[in-house]
């Protein structure tokens, strides 16, 4: 939930689409790159999972509200994160009443999944030591219905730890009505860029990431989008994918057929590639650089919860609702 | 000279223009801001300037092969800064065919103009404190004959020294024909906006800078532009105007009307911001964060100058124009 109170600012789309060329007419850029691999893989979910964790994360996986394809592409994305990452993270351990929650006119409901990284311990094995490198994955949906319609919001991040600088992922598709949505997809980084020109070169260029957004761009009903918060718009990559998607009045057909054919495919590449190179990419920090990072960490956080929800969720779910939520948010945020 | 190898990537632009409203509306954001105080202000140039440098003053002055909007708006941004940060200037000291340079051929031409800051003395009176913010101003002008058509550039650019952390200043016009233009307006930070908020909220959201860029993205023929360098985009901040301006073939007059009538006046109340909020804003910085500062300025030179001219200058001028003027803007970057 990056940026819960955007709004796609853009007046309605009225340009007749032209023919669409395959979001990948040559070979994908990752494809170019030599996979580097870690230790996958289970099923999901986790086999120590508890009952309680095991139905909110069922009803966090209904993905309610929103067309078939969103909903496909957030299921198989949360679905290959877990795959990958699993045997590395906890159960949800958040309170039933957070895992899912509502309004008192049940006008507004939401869904919340974190897993926290496991926490390194001597007894775990060295094939345990990417462990080491997962803060925690969060998955969330928003539904609700406002007097100009239904706002809908899925999202998808995963921040890593201070033992590694690379990237975070994060994901958020706001859908403010069935033609219009905001789609946020990027690797924000952990280190200043200006100083740090070997992160940039490693992370976003050798990577070849811009190349999606070039991509998405042509596509005639994508345009650019631009955050209300100067510091959301801080904290992005400079390949950072922010886009408003419009359709035509009453063409949903062709918000799906974008979203199935376009955002799906390059949000699977996205998350292929923060897969590979930065939860998995074995970039490790020695202790000096640890404190630094830890610092940036908590402050984006936290800036990112106060920016996101502290305003929004009182104002969507009530005072009593909002409270408890950001509470167990910030207990797993450790801030 | 941001971004020399800059190219305006999108279509023309095909929409018939719409009736435009005045660029400020409602009373401009700058106005509801005190103005700081310091202590101007002189006529240029500087008493102090040799007659070399007077002459090359001249012939960049003189901003050639541009459109006379063009041409007024760089030399009042200019004057405008020499008339106010002038007592703390020296005279440019480059040499004469650093000031003005062309290649074998005469085919590609170009100006460049560089005061640096007084150096602190202890005989200077504590009214020149402020020379100790002023690192250097820059000026510059190409102009270049492509089978494809003209290509200028005029740029302006103001430093400052790691006595404080306020921003720079950064604008660059890239017109690759009569109908295209690029304009690259922003106070690039120097520091990390994610680890500090208070620097984004002092800089970019208490001055409503943000407003400019509203004001101009509403006009038909302003497009969001996307630097082809990963590097130039983190450097800038997120309040940067980057556009690229397309009129319709042939409407020449439209272009220097846009200039005229919005990117001038936005562009005086960009550099009247960055005048009193960040050269004249006094936030002086202690010994321990200026060795911080220095680092982070010398790297952002070093790669700016890297991309920005490291291979376009010897493709347009040879090797060993660009070698002498390299030479001579490294010895002024302190890299």
């Amino acid at each position: 939930m990056a940026v819960i109170s955007a709004h796609c600012l853009h007046s309605p789309f009225s340009t007749p689409p032209l023919l669409l060329r395959s979001p990948f007419p040559s070979s994908p850029p990752r494809s170019k790159l030599a996979p580097i691999s870690c230790s996958p893989s289970s099923s999901s979910p986790s086999p120590l999972m508890a009952p309680q964790s095991e139905d909110g994360r069922k009803r966090f996986m209904e993905f309610p509200y929103v067309s078939a394809p969103h909903r496909d592409l957030m299921v198989d994305l949360f679905s290959t994160m877990e795959s990958r990452l699993g045997p590395y993270l906890l159960p949800c351990t958040l309170p039933p009443d957070v895992q899912y929650y509502h309004n008192q006119g049940s006008t507004a409901l939401a869904s919340l999944h974190i897993r926290s990284g496991l926490k390194p311990s001597p007894v775990l094995s060295l094939s345990l030591s990417l462990s080491l490198y997962i803060d925690f994955i969060l998955g969330s949906w928003l539904h609700c219905k406002l007097p100009s319609g239904a706002l809908n919001i899925t999202s998808l991040s995963a921040y890593l730890s201070p033992s590694t600088d690379a990237p975070n992922f994060l994901m958020e598709l706001i859908q403010s009505s069935p033609t219009s949505l905001v789609l946020i997809l990027d690797l924000p980084p952990r280190k200043d860029l200006v100083l740090h020109s070997e992160y940039l070169q490693t992370f976003y260029e050798d990577t070849q990431i811009d190349e999606y957004r070039k991509i998405l761009e042509k596509i005639p009903e994508v345009r650019p989008y631009s955050s209300s918060s100067l510091y959301i718009r801080s904290v992005v990559s400079p390949t950072a994918i922010l886009v408003c998607i419009e359709t035509e009045p009453g063409r949903t057909e062709r918000m799906e057929e974008i979203v199935r054919d376009h955002v799906s495919a390059i949000a699977k590449e996205v998350l292929g590639i923060w897969l590979d190179r930065c939860a998995c990419g074995g970039r490790e920090m020695g202790e000096a650089d640890r404190a630094h990072l830890a610092k940036r960490d908590r402050v984006f956080k936290s800036k990112t919860i106060e920016i996101d929800l502290g305003s929004s969720l009182p104002r969507l779910f009530g005072q009593e609702v909002a409270t408890r939520v950001l509470g167990a948010m910030r207990e797993v945020f450790s801030i």
